[in-house]
């Protein structure tokens, strides 16, 4: 979130959900702590930034908010148009793939997609692993998905990967977008140039009271 | 729920979530009930028929069981492809919409989607109203999609919608889908094929234990 | 076909079209007696299930009759979606990839298809060959569509690839779709619900009186 | 169809088939006689015309002749192509817009096609009318479609209309295209270049003698 | 263009190209003056943003430069993504529609817009008329959008419509865009984040020395 | 350019513009001479075939001329559709890919396109090297498109292809579209139909008189 100085931004952690969004379950499980937290919030943030690589929780934030809230993942794939001709999302479990798909489907961006592929990071628990290893696991990725595809811009599809986006861009010839950053910037803007998401189509507000919902 | 016994259904209501889905934030608050209780019904079902017009849950009650899974909607759309050249759906309100022309192009079915209509329901605890009246107005949305934009089958998108389809088939000259049997006329097509939802890519079961999601 | 008992089936076999359908020209000779011959029948069916993977003839049988028709790719395609991220299609020959591929197309499906594939059946007058051949090159032809391009449920693009389903079953990790079942039970289920293909579009019925067509 | 000598063409009329295609199934019934007599015309001529506003004859004579085959709704969709940004067809009654609609996507145009729209012909046996009426009404029709929905260009959707065009080019102020003469055209482009159907795919001859499909 | 000091914009004008772009001849023949300029700039900017509505042109500099160039088109239907269902573009002329709607199938954006529209403006030259006339135009072109094909967000489609933003916000429902603000905050974006166009595919640098392109 | 006598063709070469297209820089730097030629030609030609693959142009000549003017890659895409299944494209550099999957995709054809690939010829002024190898390139490239991804017609994508068309005939098994000999065709064609592209929409005249573009 980025607090009402607008350079100030403050961090919130949805600790009644689950740790990790490693399927639709755990991001369905997430969902009641994360609207009834975020709708609570006090002050007021200028602007959300949620930081999971999916969209199902994002639509309801934007239904339930008053302030323009963006999921990493739109950030990402938003300011990655005009860089490209056809970007691809490496995610980070070959679980996620298919989830991915329907994300970038659902935004409309599938022309512009060239591929999802997947490294598979150990689980979260677990220790990460040498940098270099999965740094040169990433970079065979990208290149496959160039060479093979065509994808001349790679979006690191989940925050687990922001760590080795340095390390990336140092053996990749490409782009290499990390959506944390992504969906500051996109948020910045947007407070700035004074805009919000719509409220009369999908993202009207729920009809009725919020607390109407947690019967 | 269709039962053990095949003819046998069993019904389940989600009474920890909201009593009418009329929003993502709604789909999104009834997550975590939903998929706790499904996940702990025993004895487990012969097959889950999910009564909402949504797929958000749909996708994580896939990934959570072992048995066929299926949503209303989905069912209802399924049956309409070998019946018509282009569906049009009917929702309950105007706010429904989008969010179920995103239903559709998740699905991938937006080819034969003529358009998405919405009759305007009082709220749920109102009174429904007189029949002859609702029904008046489904019949004009009906027409008009079938006129203007060539829809040759319409679908109630939405139960609450369910007892009018009767009466609205006396007056319409096109089939009208009601989902909740769609749904339980699909799931016992599935348990008799011996079919349920491919566990190897969308729907693979979630990595964790599903009670490391409940943190 | 599907009798006026419901559980009770008749067999109908075309008998003056082309034993097998092997390209379009096979389909459009089958035509004219196929037509000639179901509308004939009598007593009329409850149900007709066409167990040819085409489409031709099948819009046809659906404007001529008034009783549910319906094809066995289309059946197969639509209970693959509720089951899968993106289904494939295996063919009985290479001859026929483009002509499926237009079947998928046709019938708005696209997205959903990961990809069809072929494997090469002897001609249907000489020995079918043993059958573990013919499952392993359908195991392979399975696997590669799964890896490569993530399919997850695969549908047997032939009758005459009915016979190696069970066994298939058993080497593949996605579920494998029996078009013939599959026709049987979508006709039966809209036999149920009351249900056929809309006359009010693209299956209305010939504006002449059949006899005309022969002239 | 196009004679040996290029600028000679000769006739041939189905004489077995049904004298108007005015459904899927008067579609398929024509198929039998027109392959059959097509198969067998002596000497074979350079190039092949359809003259129906259908394809799928089309695709059984471009598998089973060797030399170009053309129908005229693909012929007039070609040339449009460069000379608008977006066609409309016009067909010769509300029962072939769905039927013709399903050409256009089959043909993956649909991205180029404003709209399939129709005006109501009398059968083909009664008598047809003023000709100033039936050019009023396809002036309406064209209209309609150029100002709602921005087609610029106009495609007669069967030969029926043909005797119209000269006059609704006097009164509509976008290209009105004529099948027919589009059709001769491009088989004599074809021709010209020494170019016919790919044999390697989609066309590729039937795996039988032909005679073996007339069991 | 944004200078070096990051708050410090310098302003450049193509005196060289036609004072409106109008057309696409319009657009090709502002192409040469406009690269020449640019491709010369002393000192170098950080990024450049286009301020025309349209991309032939943007790709062309996108090649060309090593810096971030942004045309101000792609930059509105960027920020567009994530603040709506889907949005609709108003032109400055009739003249104009096809053209912005091949804008936005380039982008690969046409799910995601509803509908261009187009106002009249008076040629550049000429008085613009009373504001208040101008924003009734608009505010009726985008209520029509709105009502009729639900797009729940609107893009001013050119420059000359930037001055009438502010009042149009005040008189309809929904977001509106205005382009140029948008680029600039998507090019500050992209200079804070460090990124710049992909030069791996569409955007690779010219082959020749620019100056070879001058013959 | 198809001259008064219609078979009498004269040759016009933009002298003041980049000897060969290479990048979206090259075509936007030939626009400005392109237009100013072509626009003061005296006699007007009865038609005009632009020899570059590319499509930028070719919408600003169709704007500023009165007689059919058509680029040579559409009219290669156009011939092909009756003619295949799903093209591939062959293009003169890797350069040269996402340019011409851009053109594709703007001419509504993605649908029915297997892949653009691409061959590295040296420069335009260093030696073409041998025929053969040149061929031997181009076969593989073809059969890799045929063989992987069902292309069953190759479009050569670039007049510095054209050469080899009747040696690479030879060692495929697909026909060969050489895209000038396509443009010539089409043009005559379209004289001889009395068409030219349609002035009511997006190829309307400029709204000025042409001088005033040059400013």
């Amino acid at each position: 979130m980025i607090g009402a100085e607008r350079r100030w931004a403050v961090q919130w952690t949805n600790r009644q959900g689950p740790p990790v969004i490693d399927s639709v379950y755990a991001d369905y499980m997430a969902g009641r702590p994360l609207l009834r937290g975020l709708s609570r919030l006090h002050p007021v943030p200028d602007a959300i930034v949620l930081a999971g690589f999916g969209n199902y929780g994002t639509a309801a934030v934007k239904e339930a908010l008053d302030v323009p809230a963006i999921g990493m993942a739109e950030a990402a794939m938003t300011l990655a148009l005009p860089l490209c001709h056809r970007f691809a999302i490496v995610t980070t479990a070959p679980r996620m793939i298919a989830y991915t798909e329907d994300l970038v489907r659902l935004a409309g961006l599938a022309e512009r997609c060239a591929a999802v592929r997947a490294v598979s990071l150990p689980p979260i628990a677990a220790p990460a692993g040498p940098e270099a290893r999965i740094v040169a696991e990433l970079a065979g990725v990208v290149d496959a998905a160039r060479v093979e595809l065509g994808a001349d811009l790679v979006i690191l599809g989940g925050s687990r990967l922001s760590p080795y986006a340095a390390a990336l861009r140092r053996v990749v010839p490409i782009p290499v977008l990390e959506p944390v950053a992504c969906g500051v910037q996109v948020a910045e803007a947007l407070v700035r140039l004074g805009l919000r998401q719509s409220k009369a189509g999908r993202f009207a507000p729920p009809p009725q009271p919020l607390s109407e919902y947690e019967a």
